[in-house]
């Protein structure tokens, strides 16, 4: 560990593991589908931990993701509206070997998948999704819902598979979450009875985030989730009261390149390293947290150097020193690294490439 | 351009060649050398307009960017300090076929250089780095310069070439940079007056950056400048009043993808395609500014998604259209594109590869 050039990301495999079964034994427990979503780790290597443990499928924010976390005979989630004929060209190409599906909030987007499925003699499972109140994508109405579901289950080339939402606007503690979830249940139970009315049904109900993932059975109409982030979790997961500091998997081993400002101490991890991302539920907690130094505060970050307030420590590291900082936001910052260094206990190091970073649509 | 996947960066070439060019005639005026940062490009091919428009050298954050953004001959300045035995052994490697110079701002990174420096047979040039007002790196005092500067002296396997600062704490309206200028000004002259009665000679004297660069004049003492983001420009550059948006030479094409929540439309860039860096002259303007709807506002960014609120513009985008956008900050924007498209006018596209993108230490 002391080898290696600074800055990089470092992944602890038991922790990862844990991670996984954790959340397999509370899905099982409740006859929950897993799907995680793959854009946290960009790697099939997690990705096949996630299968192992017995996830239903994998969830993609893009095709190109797809192309290389997926495999032939994977059942997969497009987690995003197959808008552009590109993204519905390459899609409809993995639907040729893979159970492929698309969450829709258009009917652009279903003619579009529809045509490119029809060309590639493919058939994608569409989810109409459906806006539960982070007011990003989905339609607002059961109604609208239901007109989308209608189109997709006249229109040849896609197959209707259900319903998708994201709860991405919750962000209370765990034991608070009672309200909102049931607000999410009651339009989800409205959806699915107006569909049945008109002799459609949504074999699937997807939904889903890391802060939501362990109170999932509060909504009983789900039949799966997508959380991303629990996998390695980071400074949001924790700051939110989600999981522990030991929970998080992936941390930034940084080097400290100056200490000439009073007060003070730089290290190599910058935004090009870190993100700018502050932590959603503690925006004024600066810019990750420095395991070594629990009272210093990362004030501010360029591109290639994190500035840390160590007024709050009882003693600071040397130039030199080497610091391990959580990220705020994992998922962007795994996107920033090639590849990270995979630490198996009494094992020497691997590494882990991050096979779909930076790609394209 | 109708037919490439996005979300995608484009950059258009005759506003890169006219920022450099606009640059170098103001600095030629003046009698200052441009060491342009590549920070802000990481491509050779940018480096090459720079060198030929009559940069006297270029600037590198990293050992690496020095590995595939300069080649042998160049002059080459690593305006970060070597710590670390594999950064000061790169930084060592390369100046035996380069002129390098490297800033440092303690004796462990002069240490560490020298040492790097006699290992390869090579010889490293030293600027000390002093602060101005940043507090991000820098010793404080003239006499803590001196006595880098007579350290440096004194070791075999560097050389002192003089004295580098940032001025990335001035981010005045252009015409009232008068008086934090003068205060860079007497500081260095101050340090260049103390080594001078102790026989040193700070022959490079270097500071600069994108905001300051058109005042450099107004601190005489110095012979080159390291402004980055004014080749390409972006919204802290036109939001600061230091250029105009016909200046952006760089921009993210995207798809609109969803407009199902009444009042905003949902592009396919995010923060994995445009970073969450804000604004820095105006934090509450959003994440970016789109060209076709100047009225639009990028309230937030998921990492796929960027929210547009459109309730200040006459008229909407239909899913399926592409809208374009000047990002915030160009240089981490750059960084997480793998490539660009070059856009000659009356030229098929071309490819333009980030060479030294994610490289590590």
């Amino acid at each position: 560990m002391e080898e290696f050039p600074t800055p990089t990301l470092v992944i602890d495999a038991n922790v990862v593991r844990q991670n996984i079964r954790r959340l397999a034994d509370y899905a099982g427990e409740h006859g929950i589908g897993v799907r995680p979503h793959t854009k946290t780790h960009k790697s099939r290597r997690i990705a096949e931990l996630q299968l192992d443990a017995g996830a239903v499928g994998l969830t993609i924010a893009k095709a190109s993701e797809g192309e290389v976390i997926t495999q032939p005979g994977d059942d997969m989630l497009l987690a995003y509206p197959p808008i552009g004929e590109v993204r519905a060209e390459r899609l409809a190409k993995l639907a040729k070997d893979r159970i492929a599906h698309a969450a829709i909030d258009s009917e652009l987007a279903i003619e579009s998948t529809a045509a490119a499925a029809r060309r590639a003699e493919a058939m994608v499972g569409l989810l109409v999704e459906i806006d539960i109140g982070m007011n990003r994508c989905g339609v607002a109405t059961p109604q609208q819902a239901l007109a989308l579901a209608q189109k997709i289950d006249q229109t040849e080339g896609v197959r209707l598979d259900g319903i998708m939402c994201y709860p991405g606007h919750i962000w209370d503690a765990r034991d608070q979450q009672g309200p909102a979830l049931a607000a999410v249940s009651a339009k989800l139970a409205e959806t699915i009875e107006l569909w049945k009315k008109s002799g459609l049904e949504a074999k699937i109900v997807s939904s889903g985030s890391t802060p939501t993932a362990y109170q999932s059975h509060l909504v009983p109409e789900l039949t799966e989730i997508r959380p991303g982030t629990y996998v390695y979790n980071d400074m949001n997961t924790v700051r939110g009261g989600y999981c522990e500091l030991d929970d998080c998997a992936a941390r930034i081993v940084c080097t400290v390149i100056s200490n000439a400002v009073a007060g003070h101490v730089v290290v190599d991890a910058g935004s090009k390293t870190l993100t700018s991302d502050l932590s959603h539920p503690a925006k004024d907690s600066g810019h990750g947290h420095l395991v070594e130094y629990p009272g210093a505060k990362i004030v501010s970050l360029s591109e290639e150097h994190g500035r840390i307030d160590m007024s709050g420590c009882d003693r600071i590291p040397k130039v030199g020193d080497r610091v391990t900082i959580i990220p705020n936001h994992i998922c962007p910052c795994v996107n920033l690294h090639d590849n990270a260094w995979w630490v198996e206990p009494n094992e020497p190091l691997q590494q882990l490439h991050t096979d779909a970073r930076g790609l394209l649509v």
